[in-house]
């Protein structure tokens, strides 16, 4: 195997800045040496990667995505190979996808199923969550076999009734196994059974413009079903990560459990950081765009969501990636927002935007690593091979660019799909060179990977409880 | 200089744990390595630690100590070298003293009779803060000039009228003068007008003993006092750093504070985490060895700070080191709680009573040395430097042994001090070798170090705001 | 009619304590004078009472009672017969009982029902509130006749599913329903869904004994309910009533709710106060006599109620007397605690306790006549006749003897039940004179009412929001 | 003494809204009937008002005017006489006014003084606080002595450094002897230490002008000071009663207190309701007219205010009237806003423009005689002859027309000040008839009362606790 040196760059951890020259061999960091020491200077290898005046960060790690995801009669338009060949362009070198039971079947049908989609496509590694969408006697005991085999965290639904949705005694019974085995219990935390009544007399009242998508969800029923989920994983002794926060009232919820001390996570989304109700709103059907669940909210709750991920009651940005092409997918649901397929791309824009943030002075270096790489490298079981650059660890490794301006939009993003929803943002900072585990797979503007080289991942569980 | 190398520890720093061996150069970490890695292999060293089975820290920061500070008639009985010789004994690397302000004298005046202290007597690296004793407008002027010159944080006090107490005017003042010269006000957070009427109440009804000094430092004026620190500092748009942190009362107060997303910062003490007023109430004038302010609380007011700690509501443990002999000094308070002098010894004590925290399942590895090492250097401005293990920082390094037990005990301890707060307490974990900037000042049982090798450290400002 | 002069005696009123004459004439509140005044001496009347020493207060208004209520195969064991003659002797002169909806069937048939048992049978004046069992299109269109026509309080079940339960669609749909209409929704908040998990293990486990049914209904699953009832009101612009709230955290979300001024009420009843889980743990399956739901709560709990009630947090005690025999019917949960029919008696204890309070200093004498007669009668729109002593209100009053004391016991009480909630405890005070309407119902410890005197009263809509 | 009857009202109290006709005899409340019952068709009186289509309601209780105090080099222009008429053109019939304390010199002199401007002057009854300028041994003995004589409740000021200020060893001695004496504590709460140095920085920036002195008196150091008096009662097992509580951040603070079950009580004046920084910054100096501490505060402080009011978290609207003349006193501030005397009128508009909170939906019309008659009256114990009307109470009456408009202006009001701080402002109702203790002192635009009918009321010591 290639051996390569990273030489001259600001090598930023969660923890650390620290100028150092990093050695890559057999596909993992194997030192980090201080630039011009007698060590570093001792190194030789294949290929050296100047990184001077830039940043050396560990790959990113995109804790939600939904690649190939059956919904509302259509897929999500990213393959398992476009999808993580965008993540790759994107700085990002792991992700974990979400593998569906479908209703009356076993969780390991569902699970094969997933693995099928993705063996031999992705260009970077990959891991598994389980949605669960039939919790009884049986997928229960399927958890525990899951866990072993290190696919440790499960998702549940308040929303969607009649889709992906479970009870609170299902939710219930969930947490308890999860308490037992170690697996990690992830909500969508929205009461869809109230929300369904809203969107029935929305459209009842020929409102069915996206924008109304954003009205009927509204920011209360996230922050109820957030409380409820809370106190179900008490009941339960159970942690619990929440998905995708986007209300400022889902956030106090947060809070106010972490004050008490107990083990409940958050994870928000750069869409939630960066776009807002205002989207929802463009004419022409062009909103629906924005239709996701949760939905963009007014644009004053994105200062509590900067405010949770600054004092960790948000630890995780991830992206909910799940692309539906504006043309003949969200186009199911003009005349009726209901229909539109709930989802947006951004998995290729993370770690772009969160740098955008340290520009613009919402979070620290430290804390953008931490919240895109470190934070759920350690939530889902990655550690120490991922989220960090430290001898031992796999060389998943970003050379990034903090100069250098670029401007987002469908022309040149890589993601499978018609449009972007940051159209024409400028942003200071690009990824230059991507390492997946030693290999380069994107170098200065190339993609010099492969369907393939990524590799499925089984996952410990939960490290950021201990 | 000689090399060193310490080969095949778990180096643990507050984002990490790595198998990793560590090279040292120049009394810098110029490298670490995977253990059996052909870099590593390829190391030689004057000498090598073998850390196989131990663990390897980055020396601890103590960011509270008062060496030969005056005090009610005598002085802690610790100089800057039995103090810091102490610190070495116990795996700390740096500590951050107080120079103290004589009131109307000049800032410069204290600051340089502390130099003359420390200067040549220290075993490891030092630096200081500095106790405004008369905040007016010349020492306002001052603290510019200090905080150019690497003295970045300023302690204030609400208690103590008469001797160290500013009023509300004068630590706005200070606040609003660190606001914008990027200096850190630390407040001593207890309201002591209100509590000198309390003790001379407590004095006029007979109520001398040791423990009354616990009663009539009410929780409620500690919280109240912090409470009003964080107003004053919101009006002054300054951060804030509250210091020796002890009620559960004042800790909701940092908590809603920091929910609000302000820059406060609070510290707590290992003998608030450890000790309680079952202590103070220790009979035959035994109590008095336990006087110090903030007092000792309750036993049950312990659960909040552990969980304070835990969710970043406290972020650093400090000793507050101020050792007064039982033995003529704490007796000059017999018949009269109020003229015990108010310290405790600890400086020795604190990275192994917070590995014990780790053994009782408070806090994880990485938390202990981000509160031990790592929050303080970056609070303080001492990061890159000190606080990790990382190439390019400063060699101070602790090798860890986490399974061997230990009794504390003034018998064995190497604080000036003829009592020890913690009397026969079993822990786990010890200390076994420690290097300051790369020299061995502990050596599996024998202090190698010398009076002088440590250095003053002017400091940057707080790096933990950005 | 008879008049009726009540002379010498302490009116106790919500607002106002006044020794009064008060002038009874064609059953309602004529006049109150000074006594000893010309105009009180001018006064003649067929009747009088010397009320000197004594209180003379409203009679109470209990809001929530269940006579000859069907649950789980029996009946709840007071007619309306004897139920309100127990009220009475317990100088209670109004109660709003509670109408039920059969699944699948009309509002109307239901509350026709409930007429049919009552009419022609009270003792005293009642009431109808509505149980809403299945909320639909149909049964909500007739939400609005009913408001018309005096039944303006409507209960939802958030446990008990498959029997009175409402998912969270059916309460939105009420709840906005009855925003528009002025009806009050009164609320179960209880999460059944998750509670029936908890029982179906306990069972599984063999923890059959009544006591389990208090570990099963966690409080967490109150509050929970409770918080969620408070935003699908939020969302649907309607007030709230939350009743027999039992749990502190309960209380917890209602004082959220009030603080941030949103019109939500609490009730809790006199079981909460006064008994605990010890209750449910007695021997022998004594337990079984004081299972109700909510359940009864650790006596730690009780501080908090007294605490809302004293912050009108809480507004209304009522009894939710629904009592069953201790011998055949409480008895068809031996060996299953699910099975054991749900209610206590208390109609004729409430006023008795609540004044009990007043003598512990729980509570000041007007916060009595307030959470006991005013409250209620403003909450359920029977105002200006009931809950108060005013002229031109029904002459609704109770002497009351605050001195002599009493032991409640199922030997002296009058409700049909064989067994008392509180046998053996000894209490200060005793009601000595009712009047119902003007008429002496309970004369010096003789019944001299008769079965048809009370009147059915159709209610105005909450007054309390005004 | 003349009997007269008020015939056809509707009488309302803070419980109750009853048609009744009430006969006054002896200056008290003889009874109130049923209009049209034989009783009241029985009455004759030397006077009858008919008081059909009007309010018939209790006098109101203003707890807290300064007439004829001196301050800053001037005097507040209303003396007792022409306060007082004042008040009752305004249907005020009890003030209870501040006598004052002179530093080093007793309250028995401060008291003296008070009543000397009073007695023979007053047209309704009055009463007086004491405020304590100088807290030592000696004023504490004589507070056990003012309460037994009937002033029972003593202000203290955390501003006004130098003048009426007291430290928190004061005020907690101050509390602890009340504590123990029944005396309720009266707070100025406003940092005006802090306040202080910001004042000095804007008059030394050339910030001159009215409005800053809105800016300097910041809303967190109001909310400071209430925190802290809060705990320093909580320390002293004292009640607390905040005068002028005008910030929303001062009324989290008591919604905190209270919720916690403390005896903690709210005062806000019509100043904070109606008014805001926008009439501060009115140009030409005259914003001057608003200055008073607190000060008038952001328009969206207001929400907070009346919630508070609905909620009981404030408990009374009392005036703080102190007027001072525009022309020749507010003047005095020209140039130095710290120079403007404190004060604003207010004593006469009261009640109409609480009524006015009851015409634009703020409160309900038995909250509008809660907080302005009957908790006041209570609060500082007045009851049960001020605050109600009831049976035996002193007959201070107004009959209030509900429907017809007026417009505040100076030039018809009849406080001794040149300037109203309502002019231009219509409202709806206005006083009719006035009754003081039986006689008639406004008669519909009349004033038929004198000087030296109002009497000196002692009061019993707090109320509102039992």
């Amino acid at each position: 195997m290639t051996t390569t040196i990273i030489s001259g760059g600001l090598v930023i951890t969660a923890a650390d800045e620290t100028r150092a020259d990093v050695l890559v061999e057999d596909g993992k960091v194997a030192a980090l040496a201080s630039p011009g020491s007698a060590c570093a200077r001792g190194w030789s290898a294949d290929r050296t990667i100047d990184a001077t005046g830039k940043y050396v960060i560990p790959g990113g790690v995109d804790a939600h995505t939904h690649f190939e995801l059956p919904f509302g009669g259509t897929s999500s338009s990213d393959t398992f190979e476009t999808g993580t060949r965008a993540a790759a362009w994107g700085g990002t070198t792991t992700v974990v996808d979400f593998a569906v039971q479908s209703r009356g079947r076993a969780l390991r049908e569902g699970l094969d199923a997933w693995h099928a989609k993705a063996e031999g496509k992705c260009a970077i590694d990959y891991a598994f969550h389980m949605i669960l969408s039939d919790v009884n006697d049986g997928s229960l005991k399927e958890l525990d076999l899951l866990v072993e085999e290190g696919v440790t965290s499960f998702k549940l639904f308040m929303a969607y009734p009649g889709v992906f949705y479970s009870d609170d005694g299902q939710i219930l019974r969930a947490m308890q196994r999860s308490a037992g085995n170690g697996g990690l219990i992830m909500m969508h935390a929205e009461n869809g059974i109230a929300i369904d009544v809203l969107v029935e007399q929305a459209l009842a009242a020929g409102r069915t413009d996206p924008r109304y998508h954003g009205e009927v969800r509204k920011a209360l029923l996230e922050a109820e079903a957030t409380h409820r989920a809370i106190q179900l994983a008490r009941v339960a002794g159970s942690p619990l990560y929440v998905v995708h926060v986007s209300a400022e009232e889902a956030v106090a919820e947060l809070v106010q459990a972490r004050d008490k001390g107990l083990p409940v996570f958050g994870e928000t989304c750069p869409q939630y950081l960066f776009l807002s109700t205002d989207n929802l709103a463009e004419p022409d059907f062009e909103g629906a765009k924005y239709v996701c669940s949760t939905p963009l909210r007014p644009r004053e709750h994105q200062a509590a969501l900067w405010r949770g991920l600054r004092t960790d009651d948000l630890q995780v940005v991830s992206t909910d990636h799940c692309p539906f092409c504006f043309s003949g997918q969200k186009e199911l649901g003009r005349g009726d927002f209901s229909k539109i397929p709930n989802g947006l791309p951004g998995v290729e824009n993370r770690m772009d935007l969160l740098h955008q943030a340290v520009v613009d002075g919402h979070i620290s270096r430290r804390r953008w690593i931490e919240i895109a790489c470190a934070a759920p490298a350690r939530m889902f079981g990655l550690a120490p091979h991922k989220g960090s650059i430290t001898p031992g660890g796999d060389a998943d490794i970003v050379v990034y660019d903090p100069h250098v301006t670029q401007t987002l939009s469908a022309e040149t993003h890589h993601m499978n799909v018609d449009y972007s929803a940051y159209e024409g943002k400028r942003v200071t900072g690009q990824v230059e060179t991507v390492l997946s585990r030693g290999e380069v797979v994107i170098d200065r503007g190339r993609f010099t990977g492969r369907a393939g080289h990524g590799r499925y991942v089984p996952r410990a569980t939960c490290q950021y409880l201990t």
